[in-house]
């Protein structure tokens, strides 16, 4: 079986540590690159280690980045008066994708989650009250998730920011675009209506 | 966005040479490797460089395999008289797991298929039949898959080997076990009803 040939049970073992990837396709996942050309198994061992040398975070804004500040920070097309807060890299990336915003960010590297022992210490909030202190900025977008963890961190936010005189505002909760009423979750709907505007 | 990160798009982009990932799951992938110490990911790569440096196929039986001949062809515990033809490793590894067979193996690396160019040349035929010239071999257990190349596979196979004298058999074709024979397909029902047994 698989114990007699130890570098492909390793590679499986390996494989089998990404979320969502179980041993099968893990196995299913080795057998592929078995029988790929030796060149592409280097291009992606090569992916992988260039990723760990060369992205690091921002200093500034905490969004993974080649670059210290990252593109976004050194922008100088972007308004400085705005700045949109989330949670991980992954979320930025998904409003830059929309193209809707053209402001700054702020990556606060997870929500708030007291129950796993997240507290403001363990997220970059002491670095965004200081980048918003003194600074130019008018409007702080809360773009945290619509979980649990990502609305106590937008109260917690809102009561933090305030005070300085800076408007907080949030994501527009409601009906995303292409649904059916009819299998849209209570809780969305009722948030949907909440939060009805005018036509 | 990911263009300003050149190393993690090229990280997404290898991940989803993968068959089954598409570019949401890499990108998940790819966040999960940035998330891991660098020693996990320097495991991985090197997993991913070793396999493609000490695998190769046995010269014997066409297994994959770090040393040639494979632990199977030199292991002197296992029936000389009895050989199991399998299309690909895997299957190899099912049978192993099941251990139910002590014989050893012939890998074809493939199966039947006029359709996409794949005949006998493509395939470890010639050497299965060199194998088999002169050897102890009394049974060929035919373990293809009970798909249509692998039943023409099999029916071919069984064509050549006949005349040599040695027994051809196949693995049983059936319910499997743990189902419910009202969802099992009617190919395969008519299939357990030809072969029943008695009791």
């Amino acid at each position: 079986m698989l114990d007699s040939i130890p570098s492909f049970a390793r590679l499986v073992a390996e494989l089998a540590k990404f979320p969502g990837i179980g041993k099968k396709t893990a196995t299913r996942l080795a057998f592929f690159l078995l029988r790929q050309p030796r060149a592409e198994a280097e291009a992606l061992a090569g992916a992988i280690l260039e990723l760990k040398e060369k992205i690091g975070f921002c200093s500034r804004c905490f969004h993974i980045t080649e670059s210290d500040p990252c593109p976004i920070c050194t922008d100088p097309g972007r308004d400085e008066g705005l700045l949109c807060v989330v949670e991980q890299p992954q979320d930025l990336i998904a409003i830059e994708r929309s193209r809707s915003f053209r402001g700054r960010y702020h990556v606060l590297q997870g929500a708030l989650s007291p129950l796993d022992g997240i507290g403001p210490e363990q997220l970059r909030f002491v670095e965004l009250l200081q980048r918003l202190k003194g600074s130019a900025v008018r409007e702080l977008l809360v773009a945290t998730n619509f979980t649990v963890e990502g609305d106590a961190t937008a109260l917690y936010l809102a009561g933090q920011v305030r005070p300085l005189g800076i408007r907080v505002t949030r994501l527009a909760h409601g009906i995303p675009t292409g649904s059916d009423l009819e299998f849209v979750d209570d809780a969305t709907v009722n948030r949907a209506v909440e939060g009805r505007r005018d036509l």
